[in-house]
């Protein structure tokens, strides 16, 4: 397969989020599991309603939002402080172990496309360590994923067709969006889920990067 | 406040889609409210994904292909028969106890407008037995709700401006939506469920449609 660029995604593809739920649990003893589920769910929720409203804010904005949405729907108390250390956990979540060394040994040009707004996914790969040719957010199209232009600024950012990008995902709904588009997929199905139903199959489906890419 | 035509949600918010959850229990006993939830979370997340993705297909489309994922995700057989059979339920859903005695009493213009395609609303519509001046579906403009377009169909429909126009949902992300497009919007929130935040307010909340309306 002549691929020239692979670009992926960051929140649970590259990122472990698992940071989070655990801090969720030192607040909310009992509650960090059932909390982070329904604080990513309504993050989603937002991403795509926002978008079909035609009423954009950046992630972070979002992400602030449906922690207060999930923390009043299981009445857990948040306040300021809480709210900003998770917000917080946010900035500097670990790779998952398969990711720097499948990374390394790629040839082809790599970049992130992620919802992520650049105050958020900024600080989160500089503080990972990883080597990436373009990170690129949604921000500037004030569009979230899986909306096709999302997908057309990675060709357009690196000067690849689209025939020629694979597109790496752990969300089975943005592989299939990024296939809708025109990309070649491989869905990381590190939970073990079905296939979405949204009229199209990945291309590839694996259950680490390691295997996807090697 | 001179609404000259109020403006409804069809399912949850007239029409009581709790049959669906009994039958999902008779064919899965223990499992009816987990599937049924599933389902439904199901349907919309592919109702917005598809809307993004600009790769539209009829609400029944989607039901059906929302319910096979579910079905796959708890590991639960479904057939052709018992797929038909749940189908078949959201034809025949009751309305809600409040919805016939509320409607008969409003002097303004009446329309429902729902995701639902027409082989589902039709039917469902006409065996209610509920008489209404428009029924609107979203299938004739090819994306579902919180699309502004959606909502304007009404206004086109019914000549009517968005400033006369009251918007009826148990849905909070679809009153919302309704209300970022102009509508006053009255929240019908069945469940106790928070706000969502996106960025509007509802301009009533109420708990059930006679305390809206009258």
């Amino acid at each position: 397969m002549a691929l020239q660029a692979l670009v992926f995604d960051a929140y649970g593809t590259l990122f472990d989020v698992h940071a989070v739920i655990r801090r969720c649990e030192e607040f909310w003893p009992g509650k960090g599991l059932q909390l982070s589920q329904a604080w990513r769910a309504k993050q989603l929720e937002y991403t795509w309603q926002r978008s079909l409203m035609r009423r954009y804010v950046p992630f972070s904005q979002v992400t602030r939002e449906a922690l207060a949405y999930a923390c009043e729907s299981l009445q857990l108390g948040l306040g300021r402080g809480k709210a900003d250390a998770l917000m917080g956990e946010y900035l500097k979540l670990a790779l998952y172990p398969d990711v720097a060394g499948t990374l390394e040994k790629l040839k082809s040009r790599l970049a992130i496309l992620s919802n992520g707004s650049p105050d958020m996914l900024g600080p989160l790969v500089q503080n990972s360590g990883l080597k990436v040719d373009a990170v690129l957010s949604v921000d500037e199209l004030k569009i979230f994923k899986p909306a096709p232009q999302v997908y057309q600024l990675a060709v357009d950012r690196l000067g690849v067709a689209k025939e020629h990008i694979g597109f790496v995902s752990s969300n089975c709904w943005d592989a299939l969006g990024a296939r809708s588009f025109g990309f070649t997929v491989y869905w990381i199905n590190r939970g073990g889920a079905p296939v979405d139903r949204l009229g199209f199959q990945p291309d590839k489906i694996a259950t680490s990067l390691h295997e996807v890419l090697l």
